[in-house]
């Protein structure tokens, strides 16, 4: 399960909290990491901060897109410890661990992790199936980056030692890839049906995008509201 | 929470196991029973076996068919033992009882059990947003109706007694009742851009139930669905 798993770290300011993150991941048996416009990286800060862990930052993989980093990834999880106008399915780390224990073997997850000072955008949240919240004492949450990334590797290796049933289902999940270009048809195909207008609440097509998401569509599912989209638009012709 | 649950007995052949299943329910905190065509209730053997719970007996409602018993609930388990060709969301009974029990407050929830013999059919089954399986021995897995209703609202009663977070959410859930005529409208409008023809694999519906039923979408979602639907249908005059 642990090998499924990519941490995200999305435009970290520091390097040496990118060398600590690689500690705190390789201390549960996490491997993968990925940097989203770091602002500084490689650095010898990074490398010093990472000690014997030095290899999880030699792999780490830089994308200059937060889509590039997740593309391929059947569940994109956020961390997020604002409230939003609109809410989005949240867990616990511990929940979102065994669900990803007793999903499928194949899956890839990405778990996102924001800016230092400010966290995820929206925008970035919005492209999540799930959010996740570490339930921190409510006076002073401010969990350092690294520490955000202990905890949740730390729940995620607990999950991996469990013993569980992981799901069956017929076909594969869609890709963060796919739900974007479904995202997209679908959104035009609104234009096109005069649904969506200058006079439409903005909040429309995130609210799609969160019906979508939480149901985690697989790649047939897809496929269907795909061949939907398009027999709409010919109709019309 | 218990007051949240109602139990459907779906087509029971003997009014002994009516009784049972109220002594059960009632032995566990429970009090609403729905029946959908029993072969034969009121009856004797029925009372003589609720024993002291001959009160959730008198409150039964009977329906002639399951949307009767289920259209004003905002979420529909199912309880299966057969493997299905198409797999819908399985959860174990313990799983079902904490999402219930973090769910929330006033969500209305059936559980459906099926026949003696032969338990739920395929089209009880694809009404439901989920299904549970009770983990019985696979060499003797054959429970009894009212001690499989016992095992289910024992885990309930457990979920109740535990501290939980409810989950936040902007909107209420769609019902059943919304549910159906969101696929009736969705059915409609697929025939209207011909994307559902007699060549259509017959599993395209299901999928599509599937799909939105595992999303439990809220009653702002399903307006925006039907909306989308009408914008597709004027669109084409």
């Amino acid at each position: 399960m642990l090998d499924q798993i990519r941490i995200v770290l999305s435009h970290t300011s520091h390097p040496g909290n990118i060398g600590s993150v690689a500690r705190a991941m390789k201390t549960m048996g996490l491997g993968q990491l990925y940097l989203v416009n770091p602002v500084s990286f490689p650095h010898q800060k990074a490398d010093e901060l990472a000690s014997n862990a030095i290899d999880v930052l030699q792999n780490a993989v830089v994308c200059s897109t937060l889509e590039e980093a997740v593309g391929d990834c059947h569940l994109v999880v956020g961390t997020s410890t604002r409230v939003r106008s609109i809410p989005w399915p949240l867990s616990s780390p511990r929940e979102m661990a065994e669900k990803i224990a007793s999903g499928p073997g194949e899956a890839k997850i990405a778990i996102i992790f924001g800016r230092e000072n400010s966290g995820m955008t929206n925008d970035e949240l919005q492209r999540c199936h799930q959010h996740i919240n570490i339930p921190a004492n409510p006076v002073y949450s401010s969990l350092n980056l690294a520490a955000a990334v202990q905890i949740i590797a730390y729940e995620c290796r607990i999950a991996s030692l469990n013993e569980v049933v992981r799901e069956e289902w017929d076909n594969r999940y869609a890709t963060a890839d796919e739900m974007e270009n479904l995202f997209n048809h679908l959104q035009a195909v609104l234009v096109e049906v005069n649904f969506l207008k200058e006079s439409t609440p903005r909040k429309l097509m995130t609210r799609l995008r969160r019906l979508f998401l939480r149901a985690k569509p697989d790649e047939m599912e897809v496929s269907i509201l795909r061949g939907v989209l398009t027999a709409i638009q010919q109709s019309k012709k």
